[in-house]
Parts: structure tokens; sequence; C-alpha cells
């Protein structure tokens, strides 16, 4: 069963999710890290496994109040969550270079969630197929039902993981840089880089046919 | 001093830096890891503090066989690196979504770094002020010498971990989908889409001559 999302924290709220440092970048919307979520392309999720901190990227999903992962039973961070050890989930958009009048104001705009859950195991065959099918939607819109369908042995031999967003911090900068006012009138210029991830062409992949 | 870069191991060299899964995507070159690391703008770095895997972003860049970071001596991540916690950093570069004739199939093209290392503190005033000099290269380059330097002051305050790139582990995929040969002659489009981070339009930050 999905986990209970009644009773929430709000983002940034728990003892370990308050924002000390920069406290004013503090996010307390749970829309608006459910966005960040949901535009980033890569989580970073991190767990202890046989006493040293591990970190992998992963390709995540979000789905009402879990963010979803896959990986292979063989993948020792991922069976590390799957027998119960928490995992801290770390999703970050850049989204410009802040260049100041002094060095030490250079800064960076971005966008942060860290989600503390322990994962459950999604067993369900159908549960599992509709949350490939969610991935897809987001990582290759409009493909589902055009490439082939997941397997009942591909869907079983893969493990996907569901990590509760009930615990989660958020914090952004935005905006332009804030120099100390006795550097304003500095000839040097001043302003935002702006950063994103973007999309190329689209590379083909013709099979060959001797092959 | 710096970390002793004599008698490195290879990435991906010692029980804990191998990859186990998905082992054909390993990489031994240190000068393609080290390029990853260059390349990147964000690093994530994970410790445990007080019981709890923390992982935050951090802007980081290289100067030889260390990694460096700067922080608040408020931050408790920072501050447990300086006291002697192990980090795990990791840095990923997402480089292409890969669509593939088969669910299962579709992949990501990535590449990416992980090192585990104890932190230096670099206390020197000097090194610290060349050290953000090659931060500045890297994140805002040719504005050193123009932006205002930073003063004794600004440099004491602020934190300055170097962590040791000896122990690192490397991995990447690249190149087309592999799909199933049953699945090659099937009517959908597959390929790669390449993604990477973009730069747009700077944004010039003009004061308010009221304020």
């Amino acid at each position: 069963m999905p986990h209970d999302a009644t009773a929430m924290p709000p983002p940034s709220g728990t003892p370990r999710t308050v924002i000390n440092r920069g406290a004013k970048r503090t996010v307390r919307e749970r829309e608006l890290a459910y966005a960040i979520l949901d535009e980033a392309l890569v989580a970073h999720v991190a767990a202890v496994v046989d006493g040293t901190v591990r970190c992998q990227p992963v390709s995540h999903w979000r789905i009402g109040d879990e963010l979803f992962m896959h990986g292979g039973v063989r993948n020792g961070l991922m069976s590390a969550l799957r027998d119960g050890a928490e995992a801290t989930v770390t999703v970050t958009l850049l989204d410009g270079l802040v260049q100041a009048r002094s060095v030490f104001h250079h800064s960076v705009n971005y966008r942060c969630v860290v989600a503390y859950g322990r994962a459950r195991v999604v067993e369900d065959i159908g549960e599992k197929n509709a949350a490939f099918r969610v991935m897809m939607d987001k990582f290759a819109p409009g493909r589902w039902g055009a490439a082939r369908p997941p397997t009942d042995t591909e869907l079983r031999t893969t493990l996907v993981l569901a990590v509760s967003l009930a615990e989660l911090s958020c914090k952004q900068r935005s905006g332009p840089p804030v120099d100390d006012p006795r550097d304003l009138g500095r000839a040097v210029w001043a302003g935002v880089i702006p950063v994103a991830l973007t999309r190329g062409e689209p590379q083909e992949d013709v099979p060959d046919p001797s092959a």
C-alpha cells in the first residue's frame, strides 16, 4: 500500500529538515517541492551500506507522495534500501550562475529538495507496470504503447522502490546578486547567467541490416 | 599540505569502488574522471551527521588530486566533514535520454564519479585565496581581478574543505539503445535525445539608483 499522505508535515518543518543556514531561502510549500522533483531528471540517493555512505544517481519519478526508482537486485545501494536502510534522496536543479561585484558574493541560483524516508518495495506486478508507465510519461512521453511493453519476467527481475516523501526539506535561491553597498559602483558586469538542461537534436538509431 | 597523489589506485580499482553492476561501463582512467569533475557545476556531498545521512549540493572545483568546496561554519554537513567525517562526493553529468524499442531498454547516457575521502581544512589565508581564484576561473572565468577581491575577514569566516580524490569510482554510459534482436523490426522511433546544461542570455543586474 502507498504511504499514508495524511498529516504530512510541511517541507522544512521537522527538526532535521529545518533550514539553519540561509533560512530565508526555505521553501515550505509541498507543491513547489513536488514540481522540483517532477522537473529534475536525476536524483541522488544516499544510504549507509556496510559502513560506507553510498550515493548514486538514479532516474526517479514521482507518484503522489512517493518517489520511485528502480534498479538491479545486485546493486548494493538498492538492496540496502530494500532491506530497510533509510534513504536520503537529494534533487537539485541548477538555474543560474550569479555573478556579483565582489568575488565573495558570487553564488548560484538553484532549487533543491532533500527527502528522508524508508523505501517500500513494489512487489505487485500490476503496480510495477503502472509505475513504469508513469516513468515513461516523464522520460519518454507518448511512447508507452508504441515501444514493446514490459514482460512479466522483465518486471519481476527489476527492483522497484517507492520512498516516502513525508519528510523533506526544500530550499531555493533565485534573483540577482546581492552585493555589499560599497561595491555597487564598481565597474564590473553583474547579473545572472541562466543555465538549464536542454534537449538537443534527436539522434536516430538505425540498425545495421548486415548485423 | 595537499594530499600525496603518488601511489593512487586507478579509478574503480578498490574493493568499494569496483563497479559490480554494469561492469562494462567502468571507467579506469583518472583523466576522464577528472574531466567529469571539471565539467560539472554541481557535486552532491554526503556524510553521516548525528545518525542521519545528509546529502547536499555544492559548487565544487578541483585542484590537482583534491576536490574543493566551501560553506558556512554553521552548515551541519560541512562542520561534520571539518571534524573528520568521511565524505562521499558524487558528480553526475546527464548526457542523453536513450529511447529504445522496448520500454525496458530505455536508459540514460551519463558520466558519474563517486569519491570517498576525508576533508582537509584549508586554513592558510594564502591557500584559501588561491583556491577561490581557481573556483572563479571555473564558474566566472575572466572575472578574478575585475570583481572586488576577497578580504581577509571574508576568507577567514568561510570554511574551505579539500577532499582527497585518491579513492574514486567512475562509470559512464554512451551510445545508442541496446535492444533485444526480436524488437529491432518494431515500428517505433529509437535513438538518443542529447541533453546538456546550457547557458542562456545573461541578465544584467542594474542597481536601483533610488535605493
